[in-house]
């Protein structure tokens, strides 16, 4: 394997079912040989001077020194006024790419077969920018900020990915259509980035067309690169057709090797500490942070025996369709580890 | 039959196969003995005194008096600065509902059987609003208009379509996470509105969740009504997963009953002319047209002799997987229609 030394990851369980997939990850990581020490912080968002919302100084200060997180689900928000924790995060750390891969997994039914993109999400502003106005009684007014700067970053990063991943083509997603200034902005700057990256190639395409096309042959598509609110849809659309947020994996991705990644399903309450949750998202988040951090052979012998286990169909969580435990599934994604090596 | 008077309605066949398509439909009324005058109009948008795009006095005209269209597909912008006329239409005549049934057709092979929803969407506000500044260079804002009134009109016209067409839920589609102050605005009517038809369920869901749960699961919907660019990516989606545009009707209603129905296909101009258009859309956009007209048995019978020519697979357009002249789909609907006297 890759070798080398241990490396840090600030690990944030998170709530509900948060702590048991976290504990498989660890278990997985571990039969794996993966060098990561993990430090576990608690981000539950606190009031900080001035009355501001901040994560606690100790996860900051983890996160500022190891660069990479790994995240459970996070009930929020926990209180009135508590702001959701996902925005929080992503503000704090600059997290302005949220990169969703979608693969259809092998012996895991849904409608479709052959998926295989990447939606590329800008994660720091449009609809997301937080500023709304009342106009006069009973008229409002919501604002959609787009920047020169936000859209170069992220379709520099769109066309980065692909190079990277033997990827072959970007497709733009917007209304430019409509809002003219705002995604024709955003829709100019991919098209200037898509002039460095020759190798790549670049297309456009309106967000409902995008979804019609989607519906009726995902197979079309490869990197998607869109502002933050089709972002937010397209990737949750993706991931219904590969089988739902239980086996989605998911990154955000920062400035200077800084990223999160997580699992964006619930922290299911009703079946938390029962041993009966699905670890898939959180490891293959966890397998998406392994590649991220160069850590690329054992990234892949993680994902080949989680895949191999679900293909199998011998041992299943519930919401795969089978009748095994959580720990029972980490288990034999374990032995699949430990038999790879 | 309905029996009755003739009655007029305004007809825009359409750039490229709308003249083919809308031939077909009026062949397969006449079969019908549907009780219609046709009048027919072009709408292609002129530069009226002061210079602002407006559709022809003649077209306005016919529709005033008519109150109904029935409309093809148009080939827009024709010219640099000349405006959609989707979007002309719908601000000419106040047409601030677009409504699209999206029901799964028998014998027609797609991902999903059961698919039996209406999308209805706010078509007249929000991001359409056309109003975008440039803050500073490289910085835009694009404005999202919501408001009281628009919110209410809408919402009561979703649950006075759930009631009067035996739908028996109403889910509200939003983001009021994000734009809790414009989308909060919108889900406040939804509720209030709710609270006066206590017959009807409902329920609210975020955009991103519908999506998920759309491809996953479309037959837990029902009745779904959300603003303006919620509904162009969530109507276009729910088309997909019936089978497209080619067979999606959908209806564009105003106030005092005006409306225009429509196929939202495009002008196909590789097959225009050749006897190859499927004429579907438009049909069973003729066919809501008649519905909303008081006409339902011409409706039904039409609705019927079309998808029994589907189910049968003997005459079917290419797009629709068979070998037949758009002239001979029709002629076999025409058939059926007679058979049903
Ligand atoms: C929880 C919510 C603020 C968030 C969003 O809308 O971005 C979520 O849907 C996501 O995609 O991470
Ligand atoms: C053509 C375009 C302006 C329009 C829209 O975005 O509304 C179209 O997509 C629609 O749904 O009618």
């Amino acid at each position: 394997c890759d070798g080398g030394q241990m490396q840090t990851v600030t690990l944030i369980p998170g709530d509900g079912i948060g702590p048991e997939i976290s504990t498989a990850v660890m278990k997985i990581f571990e039969a794996a040989k993966a060098p990561i020490r993990w430090e576990e912080r608690n981000v539950t968002a606190i009031k900080g001077p001035g009355g501001r919302w901040m994560i606690p100084p100790d996860a900051k200060e983890s996160m500022d020194r190891s660069k990479i997180g790994l995240k459970g689900p996070l009930k929020t928000p926990i209180a009135a006024g508590h702001p959701s924790m996902n925005l929080l995060l992503r503000k704090t750390f600059d997290l302005y790419a949220n990169v969703r891969p979608c693969v259809s997994i092998e012996g895991y039914k849904t409608p479709y077969t052959d998926v295989n993109l990447v939606t590329i999400r800008e994660n720091t502003e449009g609809e997301y920018s937080g500023i709304e106005h009342v106009i006069v009684d009973g008229v409002v007014q919501s604002i959609k900020l787009i920047t020169e700067n936000a859209s170069r970053r992220i379709a520099e990063y769109a066309f980065e990915y692909a190079r990277n991943n033997q990827r072959s083509s970007v497709t733009a997603v917007h209304k430019a259509n409509i809002m003219r200034m705002s995604d024709g902005l955003f829709l100019r700057k991919c098209r200037e980035v898509a002039e460095n990256y020759k190798d790549v190639k670049f297309t456009e395409m309106y967000l409902d067309t995008v979804c019609l096309n989607m519906v009726q042959d995902p197979t079309q598509f490869d990197v998607l690169v869109m502002p933050n609110l089709y972002g937010d849809i397209l990737s949750d659309l993706c991931a219904g057709l590969i089988g739902g947020l239980g086996v989605t994996p998911s990154g955000n991705i920062g400035a200077n090797g800084v990223a999160i990644f997580e699992s964006v399903h619930g922290t299911a309450p009703d079946i938390a500490g029962l041993d009966l949750a699905n670890p898939t998202a959180l490891l293959l988040s966890a397998v998406m942070m392994l590649r991220h951090m160069g850590l690329h052979d054992y990234g892949n012998k993680i994902q080949t025996a989680c895949f191999d286990t679900i293909r199998d169909k011998k041992v299943l969580t519930k919401d795969l369709g089978g009748n095994s435990k959580c720990s029972e599934f980490t288990a034999d994604i374990c032995r699949r580890v430990q038999d790879l090596d």
